[in-house]
């Protein structure tokens, strides 16, 4: 197994295996084209959002094939350049197509700083920072949930934060589940509302407890879970034999936007000893306007939030606050394992700051540090001004919309979701013929189709429940001024008009 | 619900809440401090690897608190001077203290490219370049494990992929778990050496199934799987009344580098029946040297791979690839939900690159941008140069050790982890007595303390079975010189000298 002397030869030791004033003036370079070309051409509302290639035009534009040799510098910055301009600009102004969007310099700056760290928050010894970064952090988004004290770990995205919350909750009922798996445990029984996440089912699934043990909760027609319809829920699994769990909430739904009623929900959990999760990854960010947290009222009552800071805030993929109101150890009892290669516990400083073994993870991301320097660079008030502003901009867009011939509300939004679909004029008047709602349904993807291929801007669509195809726009970046919000509006009309 | 005319007046929508030319200025700078403070001096062998502070004084160092307003430009520049001055240097040649280290210009711009970009590979539409090189990657990592088709996805580090995979294995053998948990399935036998990675136990706890249930099958004197342990450990699993499901076989161990016979690992699979998982998330990347792909023979035969590139190849964190044979659509069967607002059916284009549900997750970090970049920088010649000048370094630190005194290997490297203790002169020649282990353990803490407060150097240790705390040294960079090898040897003796 002893390597042949001949390897010697070809690597020597005496030098660098690295050129790095190459790396450089490489560097250099790059953040050039990333400040013109990415940056200030992702903001610039005269360009496009996005440069639409098919697949496999695309495929051959990149010359993707990876090969035995490597390439020049010049090359490389081409390849660069090619990589921004044929990714869609989610920074631009008239992206709505997420509920992330927009480009904020300064967690953006964070964002490079991060990556040129390159270290996993997993312990204090090989990221001092950042560990406390993430312990602050995390206390002040504790904070505006309504709790002195409490727990947490950023995970990579809502989705595992819910998952976590999910396991954590399962944990503290039936410690003995993490050794002996759920065969000894009864069936059991999850609850969501019919508008929650689907990461409340691939969450299940992934646990063990599987799909048809997450109860979907019948919503009002705002889309708000209906706790009496908790109630009964939670009673009928009882009465299958299943052993109720986990309640998960919704502050701030994908497609609706809409706030489960916070306390009422709380009131059934506390009657039924129930674990209340709230997946404000959404909405959460409300919680910092004085004028909008009212929509989380009894968020403090929950056993755990969901918060996703890349969202409404422009922290940057990803940002994700799993918070936990217990602070007796319950997250490090569930997860940790004690690796003694990584959480050596006779070190020379506090091994409480090793905070890694608390996550199902090893290596992880450090997503606290971009949310620190926006924190910083706004302070809380930026911050609130922010979410505020996308509350506005959305008022204002929904009263345009109401003077406009064609557009119809889904409903009346409660938040940031601007459900509508556009009516061409061909279908006006047919509201009671029959074919009205299946053309209808086709209205919205071939006008997403037709502004994609102009790069014009980007809204997403879905059908949901008896509702066909709908636009939701979501305007969550200050970029976005009172006359992006015309366009937007002038847009469709002039994609849809001929349909 | 609607808002008060009031919130007009604070936040105008004439005008973008953004200013962009600030921003751009603050980013201009942050790079240039980047470039000089984090990536020159993070790689310059002149300056500390760490400068050590106690918990609280860095926090009062940082003044990490979060207040309502924000702060001036040159305050915050300050204040990423002071990330990158108390972060540790992981890009530095004297940084050997985790599986990752070193700083390759080249994947650092992929990853500045990837927050610029900040979008999800979910799906074409939002991300069309990242989608199809997501694509191009993993097909060319299988390639390296001997695939000709299969699928894959990028994952949130090595523990989550070891995690899909036991997820992914319990969905073929028992689709219908997915949907109604583990309850009815016979209790699952998971089959691990007692020198793999602890994302097996973690992944057991999250998936419902138990730490109980993986059994750590016997290693030899050199860490690797013994497939006769193996056969013996499902026998017995078996005639216990467990279903044996799942084994993951390790290619490069995390403590000693150990690879686990792999054909003879898939022999005892293939007769039970049992999906073969083979993490390499360390090892993997010995598949691109001629030389060193021996150590994998067999991994062909695997149903799954996971291999984090982000360790040897200087990626940066996280590029974590779990790769799968499969090529009948398993990891969507066994992920996909649907959702609706995201993988609509309907849209113009293939929906088959909307590859997002394929994961647990629903946003995901674009995690091949950067390796992409930086293969095409270097070519596949120059990755396998880089994985095969870490064993060189290794075998020449290894010759260089057994030339001087108090050098005490645990085992001969096989591989890159090169494992020893160090016998400071006061215990030299008392192996027999009886408090000798027990104050060899106490060695290697104290001089890890010493090297972190100088900032000279870091490497890990740890305990491990029946030895006492030893070290673990890790080459991956290629800017560590032999230089940087002799200085490492005579700082750990010069730090263990009076212990």
């Amino acid at each position: 197994m002893a390597e042949p002397s001949g390897a010697g030869d070809s690597t020597p030791l005496e030098c660098p295996g690295l050129d790095t004033a190459a790396g450089e003036e490489f560097l250099q370079e790059v953040f050039q084209i990333l400040l013109q070309e990415g940056v200030r051409k992702s903001t610039d509302v005269t360009q496009k959002v996005c440069d639409w290639k098919e697949p496999q035009e695309l495929r051959e534009l990149l010359d993707l094939e990876l090969r035995s040799d490597g390439e020049g510098q010049e090359r490389l910055l081409q390849r660069c350049r090619d990589v921004l301009r044929f990714s869609v600009r989610t920074g631009h102004p008239r992206f709505f197509n997420q509920l992330f969007s927009g480009l904020d310099h300064h967690a953006l700056a964070g964002r490079f700083l991060t990556e040129t760290l390159n270290t996993s928050p997993y312990t204090y010894e090989v990221a001092p920072v950042l560990v406390l970064m993430e312990e602050q952090v995390l206390a002040k988004l504790r904070e505006l949930v309504g709790w002195s004290s409490g727990d947490g770990i950023f995970a990579p995205g809502g989705s595992m934060s819910n998952m976590l919350a999910m396991n954590v909750a399962r944990f503290r009922r039936f410690p003995e589940s993490r050794s002996r798996g759920n065969w000894d445990l009864p069936r059991l029984g999850l609850f969501a509302s019919q508008e929650s996440h689907y990461s409340i089912l691939k969450g299940a699934a992934l646990l063990g407890i599987g799909t048809d043990n997450v109860h979907l909760v019948r919503t009002d027609q705002r889309g708000k879970m209906i706790p009496e319809e908790l109630e009964k829920e939670i009673q009928r699994v009882k009465a299958e034999g299943s052993e109720p769990l986990f309640v998960c909430a919704t502050s701030g739904t994908t497609v609706l936007g809409a706030f489960d009623p916070l306390d009422a929900i709380a009131d059934v959990c506390a009657r039924h000893g129930l674990w209340l999760h709230v997946d404000a990854a959404w909405g959460g960010s409300a919680l910092l306007s004085p004028r909008l947290r009212h929509l989380l009222a009894g968020i403090h009552r929950a056993d755990s939030v969901t918060w996703n800071p890349h969202k409404l805030l422009m922290v940057g993929l990803q940002c994700s606050a799993f918070l936990l109101r217990d602070s007796s150890g319950l997250l490090q009892r569930c997860h940790g394992v004690g690796a003694s290669y990584l959480f050596q516990r006779d070190k020379f400083y506090d091994v409480s700051l090793d905070t890694g073994d608390k996550s199902p993870q090893c290596g992880r991301r450090a997503d606290g540090l971009k949310l620190w320097i926006l924190w910083k660079a706004v302070g809380t008030r930026g911050l609130a001004q922010r979410v505020e502003r996308a509350f506005s901009a959305t008022r204002y867009l929904l009263e345009q919309m109401k003077r406009r011939e064609g557009f119809q509300l889904v409903m009346e939004p409660e938040f940031i979701n601007l459900c509508f679909w556009f009516i061409p004029p061909s279908l006006r008047g047919q509201e009671n013929s029959p074919e009205f709602w299946e053309k209808l349904g086709k209205v919205a993807p071939t006008i997403k189709e037709k502004m994609i291929r102009r790069g014009s801007m980007m809204v997403g669509y879905q059908p949901q429940g008896s509702h066909v195809n709908f636009f939701r726009q979501i305007i969550t970046n200050p970029a976005v001024t009172r006359q992006d919000l015309d366009f937007f509006l002038d847009e469709i009309q002039e994609l849809g008009w001929d349909l």
